[in-house]
């Protein structure tokens, strides 16, 4: 199977796992699950749950362990982008060329269906913590997770406080780590704490989800300042129209390619070391570096 | 030492308890964590803490156990408000007197800290998870609180978009049991599984809880129909006039009292087989009836 192949694969099999999750019987506040379904199943390329998934099989085969970890992390992506939208903060009308949460449903709903997702995130880990299997690694997990959900918040908000202001690099650098940078380093770190991976092995996934999440970043500025609105399904050069501090800002446009394929190439050679077991990893490195969404 | 007293103990115990909570260093997000700081103390009853502690104390002496979980509730609570009261939502320019959060800072940063305080609980639960003791019944006590925020969320959602519509008495309820109701039963269900509580005194308490509940809705559309808004903090007459499903437009003013009574009578009635033991949760469900803010 090639990266392609395994990568809609893992895409198939989250989306059917998600699916399961919300409650679609009839029950009075129907349309606030419906609109947390809207927004789960617009077309995320699953990034995170993926991330914990593959890292997990890294150290272990079988992981249908690490599945309500990698549908929570997904959740808490979707209410982060969600509430990221609202008219009260980026004020976005379509994501993935769909209209955002808000515009297709109203900003109540969009609000309450955010924090809907965020909630359901932590319902599906207690109830995974409640079976009693390997309780101690999952709350490790646990608290990893609710502390990068922390630190993503903190970047969301400096993201949108100091937008227009000009802000040093080591600023740039702190709201990304944060705002992007802190799920995508959590999901890794997850994937290897559920397989039982020791402290340098926790280490080195730490490091390359780390510079994945930087490389993350500076690809999707340099996508909001030269992408195809079309693929990309959001408008071309609003950040630069909107004054926002991005790399390709601060870089330049070329700078920014260039500091994306050095982070990239660092990153991959973090998991080096795994040989052949690191080969996906290494192939969503690249993938990452070169969508085009 | 009389029930005013140790009610005022117990708010002055916590309000030091949450003070700790907040990260009050000198970090980029620091107006974020001051907005957090500034609803969290902005003079609320803590009623849920304290029927933590109180239900605890029913089964169990030494709370200490159960404090991080009573800070848990509390931040959910006040994660609620602040997203209740945001101009897409009820549009609130002032409560218990002051500000709301968006009028005091900005929107962003009212959606943010709401989501901030939600998480901020889950990390507090992670972290007495993360201590290795009780395990099973703190994952109880988790999955409880996870559960019942998902019932909030789902009332507040319902209240929104049902506002101003005919509704039956039996959607009316479902509502508050959803909105106010649930997180009120979590506490005291809470309270009790982390005491290490049997099977028919978790069952005991959460009808206190559950009846206390409702008496605290009715209470609330009472008081907005004819408490003293300098005292309430709220403006009066302000539900009639937005045409708001409450209890008093179902009742009338004096068939929503006299159901108050009737209810506060039942709850107490739940708990009486415990006698002087729960003498404090008793004078508690009087003090929810007779409050007048």
């Amino acid at each position: 199977m090639n990266f392609k192949e395994e990568l809609t694969e893992y895409q198939i099999f989250i989306n059917k796992e998600l699916d399961k999750i919300i409650n679609k019987s009839d029950v009075p506040e129907k349309i606030l699950n419906d609109s947390m379904m809207y927004s789960l199943m617009a077309g995320g390329k699953r990034i995170r749950p993926i991330l914990i998934l593959a890292t997990y099989k890294l150290f272990n085969d079988n992981y249908s362990y690490a599945i309500p970890f990698a549908m929570a992390m997904e959740l808490v992506h979707n209410f982060s982008l969600i509430h990221d939208d609202l008219p009260g903060i980026d004020n976005d009308d379509f994501r993935h060329g769909k209209l955002t949460n808000h515009k297709k449903f109203n900003e109540a709903t969009a609000i309450l269906a955010g924090d809907g997702l965020l909630n359901l995130a932590y319902c599906t880990i207690s109830k995974e913590l409640s079976n009693g299997i390997d309780t101690e690694n999952k709350i490790k997990a646990f608290a990893e997770l609710a502390n990068a959900i922390s630190r993503m918040i903190a970047g969301e908000y400096l993201d949108t406080e100091l937008e227009g202001e000009d802000i040093s690099k080591e600023t740039l650098e702190y709201i990304h780590q944060n705002k992007t940078g802190a799920l995508l380093k959590a999901s890794a770190k997850i994937g290897a704490i559920l397989a039982n991976a020791k402290e340098d092995d926790i280490e080195k996934v730490s490091k390359y989800a780390e510079k994945i999440g930087l490389a993350f970043q500076i690809k999707d500025d340099i996508l909001s300042e030269e992408g195809d609105s079309k693929i990309t399904g959001k408008p071309v050069g609003n950040d630069k129209e909107l004054n926002k501090c991005t790399y390709v800002r601060y870089y330049g446009i070329d700078g920014a390619k260039e500091e994306l394929r050095k982070i990239t190439e660092e990153a991959i050679k973090e998991i080096s070391s795994y040989g052949e077991k690191a080969e996906f990893l290494k192939e969503l490195a690249i993938y990452i570096k070169n969508r085009n969404k």
